[in-house]
């Protein structure tokens, strides 16, 4: 008996594989490969060369081979490279046995063309359920869900549902939680294996079920429905139309996905940059870089030009250019952080969102306090440091000025991205410190100036 | 029967159950209360006055009451106040029902010396069970799992397992997999309940179960458990000790909270500011961010003593001063991207965690290109704007060279910091930022003195 932990060595093992497959001998091929946990099948079997893989398709059944499919979809850029050298009708199959939302990722990851082609190979019924999901848009709880769920009548007995179970259980993707639907398949109830595994065999279903579903609609935002999942602690979610009707359930491993994108986006968009970027070539990863860098350029050199009307000024008094980036450089901080807590919080759920009116005033004033503790110190330090407080008084009121606009900003630019239906989390870092640039240069020159003019 | 979805209102929900309780009718309560979804529970029993609740904790058992806890301990931060309000003997008890995991994180939020006199009310067994959690790391395996797991013995036959199972079902956080040990503790097979089901009642568990077994080690980072526990699409995760012994396991709604936290923290880390910011007093907002911006003000501080020693310069040539936010704000974005796409790297569970030295070196690479393209339009637009090709040319290898600079030191910080066990991610955008304006700053002027002194 084992009594080492399992490690998993993807070069050993894959090794070891590409040896029995070079043996022909399917049995041990089977028995082999088929013990590994199915993510590391998937591995082994992304490792191995194109002949190799063909090889696979002969030893494994469709229904196999979706198993490990169902778990690689998120991560395998080539999904067409695989189902190009499988036979036509072995990569339908395959697709019909997995659980639709997962065909249907795999489905769109191919040139739209060739859909139909596997389409028509499937059973009708197949085909359908496919075509429904593929239908709804990108991002809601209707193209994140699957229709392999289980549901019971309620005036069934335990004994006849744990039968059902048993029957339906090898065809459905979450079996742990058992969905009660009326004559109209509208949703009455729902019931956890465990509560049914505990309850006597003749007790009636509607007995022990609960009636207050939580749902989430079909057209529901994805990051809704993860929102949801977490805060109920459910591994699995029914959706249902605007008629209670149940059409799916969203299974937590695709919440799992849903919030590793949603946070990826998210941060990525703070550092305008593909996170994810898995490219090694330099040359490509700064060609994914650079039209942001460059959009940026342009947006900075509106900054520049605003300076240049203040050339006649820094050629008087040099001394100012010294604080330019000083105080750019903290109303910008001051900006990603209004902007970074105004994002998280366009992105809650609507029933948390905060009223938009009240989150301005929140930053603005965040912004004025900071900015007067900042600007005192700041007045202190060059005060001190050039012996000079007029000096140190106009970069202390342009620092309080600059970090007020910025917060303001900060938090209204979001706010308008997300009310004319962009995504306020899309390069917003880089887009606030290169705004927060232009205002504080204007504050800072016109403060400057008019002391220069009117005080000294 | 219910045709509508079920919607939760809580102002009217919590106005109708407070109604009940005034009743004092505890059975009236009991029935309506206990049927709203856990979650909803919670969010009634949160907006009820204290006196409200005093009285909810006569009318609920302490079990009753546990259930509730185990789905609210992440958001509540005054844990204590409720604590506080019920009877000593009443919280130990809902504290001894909880799961260890849930039991412990709510420990962690009182005051330590608080922590004993709960654990002594308590049967020894769970207390030692919460003591053995305590002691665990923070954000490793050992702190966020918990010791309520089903196990079996491998040479038990499926009917046993069916009648265990339903015997200590509800003491189990999770039913949906079963572990399988040996005499020593130690984990020798793993087996889902859908298997178990759809088994024959009278195979055996050696027979049916899975041996190759995907565990993490107590001692492992929480972080690198959740990307497991993602790939392979588990709702569960076995944790063992260094000779196997299965001490406890990870459920999936730890690793949504996990994974939450991380990204969070993440992307806090990029803004220097704490997104979960709950507050709505703006002095308690500035509070929070004033000792980053104070921070960042005085590194800042170091670019304009930079400059200072340019002033000269500055006299004589003011047109310099213009495109110094310009160069500052394009190599502080380039090295944000290069900074995020790092400390994303580091956080990548080791097996995926490239070498470091590669990673200096792509980025580098990177920030080439990037500084290549960008210095050439940048040259262009400024030599034909101030027509003046030599200032473009100050400006565009001033530009490379800061975006180069930039890079390096947007992956070589995250390393470095990750290297003497800080977490990378800490106010790290605008830490990139305010430092590459010094290295910017500094290339900039050099350069320009230099062509001013030589060229000119």
């Amino acid at each position: 008996m084992q009594e080492q932990q399992y490690e998993f060595d993807l070069d050993y093992e894959s090794a070891h594989v590409k040896e029995i497959l070079l043996q022909e001998d399917m049995e041990a091929f089977r028995e082999n490969f088929l013990s590994y946990p199915l993510y590391d099948q998937t591995q082994i079997y992304l490792s191995l060369e194109q002949e190799d893989r063909i090889r696979m398709y002969h030893y494994l059944s469709p229904k196999e081979m979706s198993d490990m499919f169902e778990i690689l979809e998120e991560d395998v850029e080539s999904i067409e490279v695989y189902l190009m050298e499988m036979n036509k009708q072995y990569a339908a199959d395959m697709l019909a046995d997995m659980y639709t939302d997962n065909a249907v990722d795999m489905l769109q990851q191919l040139p739209e063309e060739v859909i139909p082609t596997y389409l028509r190979l499937m059973d009708r019924e197949q085909a359908s359920q496919i075509r429904d999901i593929i239908d709804y848009d990108d991002e809601t709880a209707g193209a994140i869900m699957t229709t392999e769920f289980i549901s019971l009548k309620a005036n069934q007995t335990v004994r006849s549902a744990m039968a059902l179970l048993k029957s339906k259980s090898s065809e459905a993707e979450m079996i742990y939680y058992l969905y009660i639907i009326n004559n109209e398949n509208q949703l009455v109830g729902v019931l956890s294996l465990r509560d049914l595994i505990m309850s006597h065999e003749d007790s009636m279903i509607s007995d022990i079920m609960s009636d207050r579903v939580v749902t989430v609609n079909v057209d529901d935002d994805q990051e809704d429905v993860a929102h949801v999942a977490r805060d109920y602690d459910f591994l699995a979610m029914p959706v249902v139309d605007e008629n209670n009707i149940l059409l799916g359930i969203i299974t937590v491993d695709d919440i799992l996905d849903v919030m590793h994108e949603e946070a990826t986006s998210d941060y990525s968009g703070l550092a305008a940059v593909d996170v994810d970027e898995t490219t090694s070539n330099p040359f490509k990863a700064a060609g994914k870089r650079l039209p942001w860098l460059i959009t940026l350029l342009f947006l900075g050199m509106g900054t520049s030009s605003l300076i240049s009307n203040y050339e006649g000024l820094i050629s008087e008094a040099a001394i100012l250019s010294v604080f330019v980036t000083l105080i750019t450089g903290t109303a910008g901080n001051a900006g990603t952080q209004s902007l970074a807590v105004a994002v998280r919080k366009i992105g809650q759920p609507e029933s948390e969102k905060r009223n938009w009116m009240a989150m301005l005033t929140q930053e603005t004033m965040t912004g004025l306090i900071s900015g007067v503790v900042t600007g005192l110190a700041i007045t202190l330090v060059v005060g001190i440091w050039q012996n000079n407080f007029i000096l140190g008084g106009i970069i202390g009121f342009s620092m309080l000025s600059a970090i007020t606009v910025a917060n303001l900003a900060g938090s209204l630019i979001p706010i308008l991205m997300d009310k004319i239906g962009f995504d306020p989390a899309v390069a917003s870092g880089p887009f606030i410190s290169t705004f927060s640039d232009l205002t504080s240069v204007l504050i800072y020159f016109n403060i400057a100036k008019y002391f220069i003019e009117n005080v000294l």
